[in-house]
């Protein structure tokens, strides 16, 4: 994207030659709306309400308990989290559709400390998305001293992996910046200390061209609701790698990661593979409603969403470089280092964001003064791009944002 | 139920003067089924549909993003925990729903544990719901020499609570036997020996008019899907007293525990009260579908509930006992003693369940040979008893349970 398209119609034609552009019939948006949040919510597939009524109406209603066995919803953890290995590199028995992204965190970090008990430190990123940090530190918390978390910086923290490494967290796409670990890299640099990696994917699955086995990552979580569009509070999910599935263990043992949960046994006995990260009984109607997404997706190529990503995200740098000087770009320049979402630093950036939102233009806000917009390339499109710029450009222009009411803070922001 | 009726004629006057009938039209089920299993599945409430295509169409579709703060989609753990408390004789700020049962009971064993770190004992019954077992062995398997498990038959349990004990965990109404622990006499027993009681009211809430504050009991924890009819996998529910919310940590400390999540800090500072125990993101549609549920149980007197279940069981054991001899009741005989579902031995049960339910008899098994049907006093009637009776003599008698096809085991038992 060395030359910017300075026209609707040059944009225009960008739309017209999207092999991804039908993609966005498939989800129900208001055609007044640019939604550039779904790194955060993702929109509502067409196909969603209907599988979910199915699921309600028929399988529940009709099929009672009976459904257990004939829709096979003692299946859907696995069955969903099949659907979403293909999306991040993993094979279709690594990946689990299962609790939330902090729950399942918590069972890899607490099983990489179990496999590792000489060696006492998690390290992970300062300003890593806050939960990830919660969790670690209430896994330390827990367990005493036999497990520390330590946080570096970005810049000094490959340096920070040693011998007493037990297992390095970090966020392949940070969720406010935006900046992409490089996969590979860092997963070679925590494995020659000894050490286990583990990725969040929540600002990288369903958006980028994930490679956890080329990467040779270890474990890894992510998000349902943010690019696989599963709905707010969609079950997350796990992934662990064969290699490691014989002996690892999960420190949330539920009746589900049992071998036999019907077998109403005392003790426990792991089931095979990647079933022992299982825990409470499955969220049978949010997996119903992320699998329609994920059925939606289908064989989209995941190296054509995450390029036309890149070319969306170059393309609103571009022409904010352009048409709204002095709003200093605060994600990495280049496409490669970054994910599908950019921020922008502006010290009224709350305000700015509501008077977005009021002209139908939807990113959010992030503490302290970040404009952050995403662009999941399933749905939104170069003109998309080209209209929030304008309307960007215009709010900054006209000072907007400086009605009272774009001040007015809500509970989340 | 002393004089036990005698004829279908005597059975409609029961349902005809029952002041719960009208509550029947409140759900979806087919007017051939006897449902039995709401212990294991709660019915499909009428309103359910409607709400959750609500939650999706309007609320995630057009509201996209914005619904956290417009449809209070951040507020649903703590306002559905709320319509859950008054069923269980709690306050609304000492209950949240979320997660999932196994998950709520890890998170409340691992703070009882932390609140006590000079105890060492989690102390539960043999024979407790599986999940609770593993959930706790799951704990200690982390902890190493911190925690240990120990398990007793219900008979010599009260005698092992000691000054090492940090809590005792039981279930309210054994998931099988169906058998109740009388909560304040049993909660006063940990209580004078400094431990902490925390209940699974998994078969309880919903059911019976539970009274934790009434008990004095520390913590609980519930499901979302059985008696509270919040469908397959609803998330579950948890308890904490308020004289503990001050000092208490929830070892899940995500991001949704902390008291600004969205001010997006590096160090995690718990939120006021029972907030705390929140973890990741909430599951809004499950949320919703759990939420229609115990908006159509409205002022229901939970006292009235518990009586009809009482009345309903007492009919089923007189008239089994008559009509079915030779099938031992594997429940204790009286109603104050026991939850409202019923277990019988057969040396052939997964077999004979298997032939009730083709004839539309919908119970379950458990192993090893349980017949076990649950009572839910909102859409089980005397007459569904009497069928339901009927039905059973006649497949034991006919012993259509011997034909092959009901001897195949599915997934799901």
């Amino acid at each position: 994207m060395g030359s910017r398209p300075r026209t609707p119609a040059k944009i225009d034609r960008l739309d017209r030659d999207d092999p991804l552009a039908a993609l966005r019939d498939a989800f129900n948006l208001d055609p007044h709306v640019i939604y550039l949040d779904g790194n955060s919510l993702g929109a509502l597939p067409k196909a969603t309400a209907g599988r979910l009524a199915q699921a309600v109406s028929r399988e529940w209603g009709e099929g009672l308990i009976k459904s257990w066995n004939t829709h096979d919803w003692i299946g859907a953890p696995q069955r969903v989290g099949g659907k979403i290995a293909r999306l991040i590199g993993a094979q279709s028995d690594e990946v689990l559709a299962t609790d939330s992204t902090s729950v399942n965190l918590f069972k890899l970090v607490g099983a990489a400390t179990m496999l590792a008990p000489a060696r006492r430190t998690i390290l992970s990123e300062a300003g890593n998305f806050p939960t990830d940090l919660y969790v670690m530190g209430g896994l330390e918390a827990l367990l005493g001293r036999k497990v520390k978390l330590r946080v570096a910086p970005a810049e000094s923290l490959l340096s920070e992996i040693d011998q007493d490494t037990a297992a390095v967290v970090l966020t392949h796409v940070h969720y406010a910046a935006g900046r992409r670990w490089p996969m590979a890299e860092i997963t070679a640099r925590a494995h020659a200390k000894g050490a286990m990696m583990i990725w969040d994917l929540s600002h990288s699955a369903g958006a980028l061209a994930v490679d956890l086995n080329g990467a040779a990552a270890d474990l890894a979580v992510g998000c349902g609701y943010k690019y696989l569009n599963g709905g707010p509070g969609a079950p997350a999910f796990l992934f662990v790698a064969r290699r490691h599935q014989a002996m690892i263990r999960s420190p949330l043992s539920g009746w589900m990661g049992h071998e036999a949960p019907f077998a109403f046994a005392d003790d426990y006995q792991p089931a095979a593979g990647v079933d022992r990260f299982l825990c409470g009984t499955p969220p049978i109607l949010g997996l119903a409603a992320l699998e329609a997404s994920l059925d939606m997706l289908g064989e989209v190529d995941m190296a054509a969403v995450e390029a036309k990503g890149a070319a969306l995200t170059e393309l609103f740098i571009a022409l904010a470089a352009s048409r709204c000087p002095g709003l200093p770009l605060a994600s990495p320049r280049a496409a490669k280092d970054r994910g599908l979402h950019l921020c922008f630093r502006h010290v009224d950036a709350y305000a700015v964001m509501q008077a977005l939102i009021e002209r139908g233009v939807i990113g959010d806000f992030r503490a302290p003064d970040l404009l952050r917009f995403g662009f999941s390339p399933l749905y939104v499109s170069y003109r998309d791009v080209w209209n929030a710029v304008e309307i960007l450009a215009d709010v900054l222009e006209s000072r907007a944002f400086d009605d009272p009411r774009h001040h007015r803070r809500s509970a989340v922001t």
